[in-house]
């Protein structure tokens, strides 16, 4: 694993079902790597995962581990983070958050690189990456805030298990099995593994995704609506979302209305988003082609359609916004973020 | 299947998902009846169906079948009712009908018993059964309609497959058993079976149900705008939906966003709610209970949760719709008509 013009990279909780998808992402970008060190828990240590052919031995997350690591990708849950982030940071790495521990923080970035790559040079060692829900949602929105403006968000998401973890894949597999099969259904897992009270996740719609707050919004919900505004830059965005889990795997869906501050064009917004990186317009309804979650995964991009003009406000929109939550709501964006530090010259020298 | 106090009752189409519900609504209601008719296509004819313990025979559904029938009840699809509806109600029945066939008609009052029951009064021989997803919609918005005035509905559904009928729900049964065993996975029914393509619904979710129209708007989402119109006799109510098939059996669930016209007391609209007709509340966070289709499923009522403030309009209000939409989105409110009609003394001596 050596390469001359290439960085010393760390990913942290390479065992999960992200960390295994950062893993995927470095390998399939050709991310120029001089090494590759892969932390997890000192239960996951000495066991090995593959990359590029090879075994790599997973060594143990602790503060010395970031000894001259450039950039070290955290996907291990917040209390991870908050306690090893800070330390890989002081060690000179720039940290690549996935968890929630540091994204409001005023001192550190919130960055989705379609959206606001610039925000990335006033990081302090810490750079963090979006809710799953909320990147996608901003990643399709962006093209159009830039052009009209966005006064107001309504969200109703439909997501996937996988955003609850390979935990939660499996009892979506567990469950639906045993329905078929005609024998009892197992709980254990969501709607959130830290509550006491299990929900049937197979053929159901659970409308709770994390914690209840005392206004009656569950923490998911009130990401979407923090994060959107950080990453826009922009606090009097009113946003307002529903986050519910069905039975998917892979793929969150959104749908999304949105209040423009100005009037728009139909096939303009379509131009725009046709032409918007990383976004594919799948939008035919003659041909039944929208996106689905189905389609959707495995692929880095965000799909959007059902591009429809609202019935009685001229300034708005509705829309329905695919993505896969693991690559771009995750190890994707993770891993964008790591080139544009690169292609922005913002990693030190080791 | 004779009783002196009751009325000479048909059911068109009961060989279908709906059918079928509506003769155990006639059952478990106990619904007053001198004799019932079972009539359905001439394939189905000879037939037989179980009902309070006995067999009835199917008939072949013909303009004579209806001599002396005082209630038919028909859901065998719109080509059915629009040449058999009238023919029955020249013969002197009143007819209680499913599909979308005369819902549109200014002569034929649309009608959900806790909210227009007025308009039964009306009839022209035959009263239309509103779409499911618009009936649990407009019981559950009715009381708060009734208090503050609503100036807008943004609404989102997650829709079960029996909507779209058995086949729907073998469809969904067959492909998730083909997914987990590893085997291939047909596609023959959803979304929209008189057309070409088909789209896979087993861990999945499909942004069409019907087909589409011109201003992007699928049929389904337009029925729920025009529909909501019609029942609150209110063309100045602003309503978008966007509706999304899910692999759910039954128990159709609506994200809904509305926005009154007055300024509002949660803790008042929830005592609105708790004492509506045919309403349940299920709105307690701290113990994780809100509705889910599974828990719906098989249950007459309406449930309502995730009652919440907007963020930013103090008019605004999130709640969360979950209804059996074979039983309260169908057969129950037609037969809840039925039984609304004998309430009124609406029907003609036999």
């Amino acid at each position: 694993m050596d390469n001359n013009k290439g960085y010393h990279v760390a990913v942290v909780g390479a065992t999960g079902a992200v960390g295994e998808q950062m893993l995927k992402m470095l390998e399939e970008r050709q991310f120029p790597l001089q090494s590759l060190k892969v932390l997890a828990s000192a239960r996951s240590a000495g066991k090995t995962v593959q990359f590029r052919g090879q075994e790599i031995v997973i060594e143990e997350a602790t503060p010395e581990a970031f000894e001259g690591v450039q950039i070290a990708l955290f996907s291990a849950g917040g209390s991870v983070s908050k306690a090893l982030a800070p330390e890989a940071a002081k060690r000179g790495a720039i940290c690549i958050d996935n968890t929630s521990a540091f994204r409001m923080d005023p001192n550190t970035p919130l960055v989705v690189p379609e959206v606001n790559p610039e925000a990335m040079a006033e990081h302090n060692g810490i750079i963090a990456n979006p809710n799953c829900s909320t990147i996608q949602m901003v990643a399709a929105l962006n093209p159009l805030r830039e052009k009209y403006g966005i006064e107001r968000i309504i969200v109703s998401t439909y997501q996937a298990v996988s955003g609850a973890g390979a935990k939660a894949i499996q009892e979506l597999h567990d469950q639906t099995e045993a329905i078929i099969r005609g024998n009892e259904v197992k709980k254990e897992v969501l709607p959130v593994g830290s509550l006491p009270k299990k929900h049937q996740i197979a053929f159901n719609a659970i409308p709770q995704i994390d914690v209840f707050l005392e206004n009656g919004f569950t923490n998911e919900e009130m990401k979407m609506v923090r994060e959107t505004k950080k990453i826009f830059s922009d606090e009097t965005i009113a946003v307002a979302a529903t986050c519910v889990r069905i039975p998917v795997v892979k793929g969150h869906s959104e749908s999304v209305y949105v209040e423009l501050k100005n009037e728009y064009d139909l096939a303009e917004v379509r131009s725009l988003l046709e032409n918007a990186p990383g976004i594919v317009v799948q939008d035919n309804p003659e041909e039944q082609e929208y996106p689905m979650a189905i389609d959707a995964a495995d692929k880095i991009e965000t799909f959007v359609g059902r591009l429809r003009r609202d019935l009685d406000n001229p300034k708005g929109l509705h829309m329905w916004i695919v993505s896969d939550n693991l690559l771009k709501g995750a190890a994707w964006n993770a891993v964008q973020i790591a080139e544009e530090l690169v292609k922005r010259n913002l990693i030190k020298e080791s």
